[in-house]
């Protein structure tokens, strides 16, 4: 089979204005950004707003493995199927970060047959949107120690300054830093460090923003440090929001770009589910709600990360829950959840196929029974998997009454998936629907960490650190008590510890450190060793990465 | 008179294809960003490069002062009016880096009457070549301290790190850092620090490249760090060239745009003229002279540091020569040099105005004669200039035998550019081209920096500290012995000292420090205090800037 770029470069793309046009959009919509992509207008939404939504049908998976689990690909693949079938739909993705193309993950523009086009441009600065993010980021930073320096009329501790800077990038030298050495001229000497943007507060309202006059209030409202009495000082104090949001004004606009079969895609907004909320933009997600009847999107890593985010704290912004949930698995996925070292994935095991089921099962459990939500569960297939490892699985999910459908959309495209589709299509027209969150905004901030951490990570308990606690109970008094939590997590586990596979029991959440996205509007909380800035690999993805003199793009997958 | 963003915005702009095709140009040489900015193929440069060049107006100025000279709005004006007289002209001009638009300068695309258009874009993201820059810039600095973690098989010196980081911000607190701190996790403590990105030896490589071989050469040969045993390590060494390639695939493809009266524009590549060599890219250029009978392009700051560096490093690489130059001054600026105080440039002044022309007859006296172009004075009209003043500097240049036209294109566009536009053409068709470089390749690099600062700046004598002695030393045995110098070095004075005003004398120059760009192909000399990342003054110009629900952006300047 060709590589990922290699399909990608053999397609023929159709003009954006085409895509436009299968989606409902005129011209006018549309600011071309070269021939295969574009921006779309906010003006669509509003234009829209009375018709009825779509069909949401959100992606997740189960807990990640270096098996890999096809969640991008089954997105795009589903989509391409729906399409095959007739149906008007469109697919709603993240934007991918520089971080992990250049570092150990690669692109992240789907796989195989079921891509998003154009993967190369996708991949790399797309349209600018990330690095929109980081601009808006730093120059709030630069503008808030340049205050300190130039007399501090606000009284800003500089020990107590919040606001780091970002970069969109895997730098591991970045996260601990002192800034301002060198003597008076250089400013003075503080404490800093950076996120790789995608952890941006700015990249979460992106995301979570319905607006211009939206985005400002939320700009205006990140918490950025505290004063020398214990006072918050917010970005609007500073007077930076409005040069924020003028360096916003495009991003805040989706990206419309096409899957391999020419269905309509929003690419827009790209936090980690990791180590932010996970999910692509809610502008993005309702347009497509109202120009489709289908809308596919999907969150980052697993159901517990990027699915829990989107239940918890998405769902209650834009007021739309999914309609049906796809939770991908792979045989090797699982056979790895069960035990199975990375160099004898491809043999047939059925016993670590079945030890695996239990990180599968407490994912169907989650979404199905607690969050209430109908489910599909796509067998994402790899050339090693057996028909006997395959039919286990079967009939595995057809032993707890799950609908269950072999998925071949790397190898086959849209083809690839009609199973899947049409199992989507029957579960949305059979299948009852009894959507709540897990969690009531009215308990304390630290009952909800509680309640996501036993009831979906299925930890015994959650241990605070005294500096998380003192934080809630500060973040608390300042008014934020209300506000939903992203829990920052490793992505290799239900629990915080990376090396526990399957479904871990008998251990507890440890809280390091809690923060506020007040502007965002959800209460961060970070878990275990999860970093805000990776590290690249001792040979980063970049190195394999290069371009001939007529512009042909190698080694980027 | 409307703010130059009022008149911007009450511009119709024509689309972008039209202007595309005035230039020559067809739809398949054009990626359209948006419906006013594309960038144009490198192939169309390759499809003319048999056809004769056009002539090439460069544009510069007086030593810079607060009272302002106006040499952008001159280049766009004397574009305006060329085309005004039926001539088939187009414009060339750097990009604007955000560093200045949110400092103290405020925006780079000419005022009043004569801008480029879309003056918001063009002076925010715009097509998003500076951002690649910085990406590709600190992707190797990771890649580099990464290898170094990550055992160090090259043996690098960690003391001996060349390669900082970049930031397109005014943040003086990056300057000076140390990075890797809290622990084996976190790498290791070494000491970094923050260029602004239009310093990155890969913005001057952008400008100075003529393609994606080329581009791909000039990249590898950065020189970043030393080993152990004092061998130098190149950015190929870390297998980093075809990712930062890939980075940069888009940048290298000049930007065109449309300046107020509808002439075709390149804007392209962004280095400044104190701390880098202060050109647009010779791809835009080259291709420009190609597309038209006329092409203006502008240097940045005086002719001292601008043209300076077109003189004697770009007209090297191009092998094109400016066939006449414009010199911008303002009697508000010549009264500056003639010791007058900010608050009463506006009162008339004869006598200061005499006594600042000896800034602008320093600068008449390199150009002219020891450069050997032809030369227009252009007197940038302000509404404070008294008739008077203007008569006294049309008088001084005409018994010093040089051209001089009153220019009025701030206030009337191409109209009030008819007379410079028309010294222009006269000089072009009756004026003795001599252009000869101030210095020959083959002198030493101390010597190369002593003709510079004695014949241009007309220094005394250079004053190189141990560490520039040792360096020059160190890259002459490595054999970057016939590199032309850049020197860098305050805007504001012909010295190295800003206070110094007019035309000093009696003051010796002192080099700091010297560095190797061997991927862009010179050898930077640092002088006096020059920073190579600014700071923010008090009140960012970013404190003004907002935009409203409809989009409408204002304090953008």
């Amino acid at each position: 089979m060709l590589s990922d770029i290699e399909i990608a470069q053999q397609a023929k793309l159709q003009l954006i204005s085409e895509i436009a046009g299968k989606a409902g959009l005129s011209e006018d919509d549309l600011e071309p950004y070269g021939k295969y992509k574009a921006k779309v207008s906010l003006d669509v939404y509003n234009r829209l707003k009375d018709k009825p939504n779509g069909k949401l049908v959100y992606v997740t998976a189960v807990t990640p493995t270096p098996a890999g689990e096809g969640k991008t690909c089954t997105a795009v693949g589903t989509t391409q199927a729906l399409g095959k079938l007739g149906k008007n739909v469109m697919l709603c993705l993240r934007e991918p970060s520089l971080g992990p193309t250049f570092g150990v993950k690669g692109g992240a523009a789907g796989g195989g047959y079921s891509q998003v086009l154009p993967m190369e441009d996708i991949n790399l600065h797309f349209t600018g949107d990330i690095h929109a993010v980081t601009t808006a980021h730093n120059l709030l930073a630069a503008m808030l120690e340049n205050h300190i320096v130039k007399g501090n009329k606000l009284n800003i501790d500089p020990t107590r300054i919040i606001w780091k800077r970002v970069m969109d990038m895997n730098d591991r030298q970045l996260r601990k830093i002192v800034v301002g050495l060198g003597g008076k001229a250089n400013g003075m000497p503080l404490e800093s460090g950076f996120d790789i943007t995608v952890a941006s507060e700015i990249m979460a309202i992106l995301c979570l923003t319905t607006g211009m006059t939206d985005l400002k209030k939320r700009l205006g409202d990140m918490l950025v440090a505290y004063t020398y009495d214990n006072k918050p000082v917010y970005a609007r104090d500073l007077n930076a929001v409005g040069a924020m949001a003028v360096l916003l004004k495009d991003a805040i606009k989706p990206n419309l770009v096409q899957t391999l079969e020419g269905q309509p895609a929003f690419v827009h907004g790209g936090p980690f589910a990791n180590i932010a909320h996970g999910n692509n933009s809610i502008i993005a997600t309702r347009t497509a709600l109202k120009l489709a009847d289908y809308v596919v999107t999907e969150g980052g890593f697993a159901a517990d990360l990027g699915a829990e985010k989107f239940f918890d704290i998405v769902s209650r912004v834009i007021d739309v829950h999914p309609d049906v949930v796809i939770l991908v698995a792979s045989i090797r996925a699982l056979k790895s959840h069960g035990g199975v070292d990375k160099d004898k994935l491809s043999e047939e095991n059925i016993d670590a196929l079945a030890r695996g089921c239990a990180n599968l099962d407490q994912h169907i459990d989650n979404v199905h029974n607690k969050y209430g939500l109908p489910l599909v569960v796509a067998i994402n297939r790899f050339p090693s998997d057996t028909e006997a490892e395959i039919e286990f699985l079967r009939q595995h999910c057809n032993d707890i009454g799950i609908r269950v459908a072999l998925s071949e959309v790397v190898a086959k495209g849209g083809e690839g998936g009609i199973e899947l589709a049409q199992q989507v299509i029957d579960a949305l027209e059979h299948d009852e629907n009894n959507f709540k969150p897990i969690y009531d905004l009215d308990l304390p901030l630290e009952d909800k960490i509680r309640v996501v951490a036993k009831e979906v990570y299925r930890a015994d308990d959650v241990v605070f650190s005294n500096s998380a606690a003192k934080s809630l109970k500060t973040l608390t008094q300042l008014g934020y008590g209300k506000l939903p939590v992203c829990i920052a997590k490793t992505q290799m586990s239900f629990s915080d510890d990376p090396s526990l596979k399957g479904a871990p029991r008998g251990w507890k959440l440890n809280v390091r450190e809690v923060k506020a996205s007040a502007g965002a509007g959800f209460i961060v909380a970070l878990a275990g060793d999860i970093m805000t800035m990776p590290g690249l690999p001792a040979v980063p993805a970049a190195e394999k990465v290069d371009i001939a003199e007529d512009g042909t793009i190698t080694g980027l997958f």
